[in-house]
């Protein structure tokens, strides 16, 4: 395909991407929804399960999936190459987004009250990941003449079912981190609690998740390149990358330069290239090098100079490249809708209810409990990335890919209508309509 | 190939841009060059010119060409994807550029003095043009027995010579701005003089480049779609377009909101797409969008929301986009380069000692006209753009663009020092480093 050709379609999908997220978000205001649960839900909207139904051509000539390919005479069918460029366009804003993620993650804010966030921490990630390991064997039992449904033809039941119980530990922490910032609640007893639980959440899923990926590699050697370097590389960050970084803080009111921006992306680019290698996916890079970020006014205007335009224009293409590979059509028997219902039941009861009983037992009341249940439950971007990364990796099969993005979209949309109903009246107005990314 | 490889690729190739270019620019410093050219030399240097010939292994590993795409048991040399998904981040680097150059653009500066500015625009077009045409047809007369090392295969000696005539008129406006700009001589007779004169000479070279590329297109009805729908376009975006866009103006002080910025993005995404469908390139498109915008508030922290990242980040891609190209290795007889150095003597004695000697004519004194002679011959990333495009659409070959290459990085090379030595005495501290793009 002529490059002339490939720019014409991604301008036109780039603004289509752009305008659907804008009006779809806008929509999702007067139901009470944060902009980002409904820019999911456009991802899904744009791809085969809802404008690929209704007007299957212009969805093809749009997003086309594959490409004839002429090579002496004879055509060939090959993967359309605006595919691979959306996918690095949302890599490009993946890596950007949990940059800033990790920017705005406070880890001393979550030292503070260490003890009262483990019982929280252990039972959100204890009740889901055993009901999600469970789960996950017994879909894994369900392969007929070793074609399974739902997972990959090479996976293992322990993988199969550590990638299960990992997914539903997933807490959405951008936006459970958000909210409680701006309802106010950061430094209450109960905001505490759920940042320090939802972070803790998320690093032992995303862990877990390494764990897989670099089993599923097969040999020893890449499963400890993963391993060994991903934990040599966040050492390395926190302590050597963080000094460096340091050395380029600048004062109050004074504007960045364009060389210390360089420095900051070129940190940020070569950490997201080295976990990308290691096995462990560039956004786990990115993290740790927006968390080594010094604080204050430097990395305030780094987030102040990329984060609309990453938010507005780049993270909308990963929910669409999500949502092309969700296939609703793919849930097409009574057998996988009640698979589907049973993996929103298991999500919910063992993230959010689990998380409710332990708050309340650690001493919280009952509605400081359910509003910390309801936060955690949510799984938001967080669990489209980890669903990508296993559907990518072989581990699911796009049919349990296609349920599980059902999960995460249920329980991210329940979050801001539960959460004003139960905590709504007890905070400041800002909580009424996060932003929440 | 394997999504999760290209990942891996890109990230890697954009550490190592952002890398190369900051350490390059700032080696620049020291000998007095801006930013911009710097990373003109960059893209060269990290090409087949310099480290290709250095270390070629390395180099190709780096930014492979080509890709093994094996179908069917048969092992096909196609392009390598990574070389699209390069082009498409220059593209969108571009894009964003080139819509700040827009916003940046100041009709009403240039409105004022129309009159005085009349004779150096006629001189700064009329001669380059002139001497471009003439010694085009010269260079087309060379072909041997119909392959021309200089011109594509089809391409008409019309063609070809407006394609060099077009090519000699550029001047690199938002460097000629930001150094008039910088220097504080914006309001100056000199400096009205000097935008004025820049911003008709780009405007005409366009023009005549979207001749050339819809007689290209052989059509009647392609050359009819480019012209009349790039004419409709800039008159509809400048009326209709700039009064929608209007509605959207911020206070001071106010934050610029999400939904704000959406609807700029979206107003330039359809602007690069439908300039780049009509087959006038999608930087027109943008240029004409940020022309659009409202001054005040909104544009300036729309600038001030994409600027860094785009400069930083995705603009040095070009750079290396055309670098990859730029293949010094074909400039290899000594004809060829008497022709380099007669297209070098030609863009200087064509652009800058004509603008000098017509702005001395118009009255200024000799030290301002040589000044403004300087400047005007520039030719710096504007020139890059149009010859990719001309290398893009089979007017030029690989040759001739390394030799225009050459020039435009000559050219661009000599005006900070000139500029300095001429009348960096006269001007505030600012003209001396300008941060020039």
């Amino acid at each position: 395909m002529k490059d002339l050709d490939l720019g014409i379609l991604f301008f036109l999908q780039m603004a289509i991407i752009t305008l659907a997220c804008r009006v779809v978000g806008r929509l999702g205001r007067y139901i009470g929804q944060t902009q980002v649960v409904m820019e999911m839900v456009t991802g899904v909207l744009l791809g085969p399960s809802l404008f690929g139904l209704l007007l299957p051509q212009y969805q093809a000539a749009l997003f086309p999936q594959k490409y004839p390919l002429v090579l002496d005479g004879v055509t060939h069918e090959v993967r359309h190459p605006s595919m691979q460029i959306l996918y690095i366009i949302a890599q490009l804003g993946l890596v950007l987004y949990m940059f800033l993620v990790g920017v705005e993650f406070d880890v001393n804010l979550i030292k503070k009250r260490v003890g009262s966030a483990v019982l929280v921490s252990v039972s959100g990630v204890l009740v889901p990941l055993i009901l999600g390991i469970a789960f996950g064997f017994f879909l894994h039992s369900q392969a007929t003449v070793g074609t399974s449904v739902y997972f990959g033809p090479n996976v293992s039941s322990v993988n199969a079912a550590l990638f299960m119980g990992a997914s539903m530990c997933i807490t959405a922490f951008p936006m459970l981190a958000r909210i409680i910032m701006e309802s106010g609640l950061a430094r209450t007893t109960m905001g505490t609690l759920a940042l320090g639980a939802g972070a803790t959440d998320d690093a032992i899923a995303w862990s877990l998740l390494a764990v897989v990926l670099a089993v599923e590699e097969g040999s020893p050697q890449i499963a400890f390149l993963a391993i060994g370097g991903g934990l040599a590389f966040g050492i390395l960050m926190m302590t050597v990358g963080k000094r460096l970084l340091n050395r380029i803080v600048i004062k109050e009111k004074e504007e960045i330069s364009a060389a210390q921006f360089g420095v900051v992306a070129i940190a940020l680019l070569i950490s997201a290239w080295f976990t990308d290698f290691i096995g462990i996916y560039a956004v786990f890079g990115a993290f740790i090098a927006g968390a080594a970020m010094p604080r204050g006014p430097l990395s305030n205007q780094v987030r102040d100079k990329i984060h609309t335009l990453v938010t507005v224009v780049l993270l909308p293409v990963f929910f669409v490249y999500s949502g092309l590979n969700t296939k609703l059509s793919l849930v097409n028997t009574p057998t996988l809708w009640i698979v589907t219902l049973v993996i929103c039941l298991i999500a919910i009861v063992g993230k959010g209810v689990a998380c409710t009983l332990a708050a309340r037992a650690g001493g919280e009341g009952w509605r400081e409990a359910w509003a910390i249940g309801t936060l955690m439950n949510a799984r938001g971007l967080m669990e489209l990335i980890m669903l990508n990364i296993g559907l990518q990796a072989g581990i699911i099969t796009p049919t349990l890919f296609t349920m599980m993005i059902i999960m995460a979209v249920v329980t991210t949309l329940m979050t801001s209508p539960l959460y004003r109903w139960i905590y709504g009246r007890h905070t400041v107005a800002a909580a009424a309509s996060p932003v929440a990314n």
